[in-house]
């Protein structure tokens, strides 16, 4: 599927060879400097940024559906600690549609589908996060903490995962990290979740999938990777050595480096590792970013490779003083902005998604040899 | 995605013009008339028909594994009845991978993540039919019945549906059925495993991702839309005015009938038909067969459609009493043969599934406005 084209959309545009992304013909960039996660949310749903009516509007109706139905944590307990985040969270998701009842709307109506569709996307929105940090905390044997309604997206999620409220530079820097991960044309999360919603499928069967998909160690599972290597490595004076011998093996890989689509670097990760030096410089604690720099060069000097998002984020999450395991899950947090996006732009004007196959397999018409016979 | 190729495949080949379907390039219609389920599957994974040794292997390794660790009810009990029957098994496949050690592999050593995918392949497969039959009584407040390990895998399955072994007739049509339904190129939820695989997610997050690409009304949710369609109409006398009035409107639709890829009648359909016959030959109740030939011939004549294979599926696994909501999870009890297939070939030679989007969306470069200027 490398450089085939799927479709259309409206939603993001990644342009690989500039080394640009936008939301709705917007730059990234400005978005993530002067706008919150809510705006930009809001822009990926309606084409247009809100002005401060339909933002108070739509910041108010996500705080509401903050809180989830108790019940879920009675589902989940059994199955905390035994699966790791990503696969509680999935588990998760899949179980929330048993407490919504608009998913019993088919398309046939396509107007009442089309709002029941921004319902659903409201309530799973403003839940992931309530889910991921109520997720994380089971699986480390504490109870969720309730969610806030006076907080931001981004500070609320914070608040709840480690039950305290977080400096407001920290909220501010972990608000823009969410905006940067928010949409990225079809990547392979996005794509499954329109395969999934392309059936008729619901929300929460396509965002189940795109969990599901997200997860994998060769897209959202990158970043905790790359922590789990900064750890692994451990001080600074050792990564030349250790990216070194890595990279002298032709088949060996540094996590979060190159990009399926960008021939120049992320414009996400010159903005996170902007984001990362100025939060090193404020709190001082400047480990995770100086080992970051220094891989960075010795990649670049080697392979010619440059950093992808997945690899700044890990040390911005890293300084913020978030546990390794919940960075996909934060990709999670963010990125479902972009899924429900594209599940309600999928539903506007549907199509099947089933690809041809190429047969490469045995002779066709093959003689069936009876059991007794083999 | 229309006619666009995807990539390669061994497993099966849809022949849309010639109306054949093949499996590792034998025919469909013998290996539904001659072998079982189980010779099927063994072939999907393996390329070859067993011998009677390694299939007695097979059969008992799947055995084996068919019993679920008794936790998954707890986790399931508090959605029963709250999701539809696919939701649920979504659920139940997503929180399964809790007490699967083999998930924790990786695809850096090739040969020992190949075994790790066929053993939860295995239990996988043979879990699946342990799990529907479970949900399904769950959600109508009956206990579970414990699989028997001395039954083939479509007998097993009634006997838990049913509490009660049914005769070597239904449970030979009931095999046939689930042996046409094994696996069909690239098809939706097909593809959405692959897509989710190929991040390197595990076995349980492409079961998961295709369970709820499945239950959509344009894939497997058709055939509980034709049987709900037969109930409607209630009797052969009302089903060409019922069929008539649909069909004289332009948008007009009758499930069960055309398919993206057979341009000729659809080769399951052919067999599913001559079993609904002989099934109603035998047991004297021809009330859906006689309707759906009715409908066939009237859609045949207004539109010139032909039935696929969910038409003819409804009207077999109504005359063996099975309740329609049960209908598209046989359809993953038998498809999950041929996902799992699928994530085992997309794993032996792995690349991210990523296509490129064609952005159709607003002026590039638009500039940014604060929130106070808008």
């Amino acid at each position: 599927m490398e450089g085939v084209t799927a479709g259309n959309t409206s939603l993001s545009k990644v342009d690989g060879v500039a080394g640009k992304l936008y939301y709705c013909g917007i730059p990234i960039e400005p978005l993530a400097e002067q706008a919150t996660f809510e705006e930009c949310c809001y822009l990926l749903w309606h084409g247009e940024l809100p002005n401060e009516r339909k933002l108070e509007n739509f910041k108010k109706e996500l705080a509401e559906h903050r809180s989830l139905p108790p019940q879920i944590w009675e589902v989940l307990a059994p199955l905390a600690g035994r699966q790791p985040l990503m696969d509680l969270v999935r588990t998760g998701v899949s179980a929330l549609s048993a407490w919504d009842t608009d998913t019993q709307i088919t398309l046939s109506d396509k107007e009442e589908h089309r709002r029941a569709n921004l319902r659903m996307s409201r309530r799973m929105l403003a839940g992931m996060g309530t889910l991921v940090a109520g997720c994380f905390r089971l699986s480390r044997g504490k109870q969720p903490v309730e969610p806030r309604d006076d907080l931001s997206h981004a500070a609320n999620f914070l608040y709840m995962v480690f039950n305290k409220e977080q400096g407001e530079y920290e909220e501010r820097i972990f608000d823009a990290a969410l905006t940067l991960h928010a949409d990225h044309g079809f990547n392979a999360s996005t794509f499954s979740g329109r395969v999934t919603s392309a059936t008729e499928s619901d929300v929460y069967a396509a965002v189940t999938a795109a969990v599901g998909t997200l997860a994998g160690r060769l897209h959202g599972g990158a970043n905790t990777a790359v922590m789990r290597m900064l750890e692994e490595i451990g001080d600074v004076d050792h990564c030349e050595a250790f990216v070194g011998k890595i990279l002298d093996d032709p088949k060996g890989r540094i996590m979060g480096f190159g990009h399926r689509v960008y021939k120049v670097e992320d414009p996400r990760a010159t903005v996170l590792r902007r984001m990362a030096k100025e939060l090193t410089d404020r709190t001082g604690n400047s480990r995770w970013f100086e080992m970051s720099r220094k891989i960075e060069d010795t990649v670049k000097a080697k392979k010619g490779l440059v950093p992808n998002v997945d690899f700044y984020s890990a040390s911005v999450y890293g300084s913020l003083g978030l546990d390794p395991e919940l960075y996909t899950p934060i990709f999670a947090v963010s990125r479902v902005s972009g899924w429900l996006a594209h599940v309600m732009e999928q539903h506007g004007d549907n199509r099947l998604i089933r690809p041809k196959a190429n047969y490469v397999g045995r002779d066709l018409d093959r003689a069936f040899t009876p059991l007794a016979e083999r």
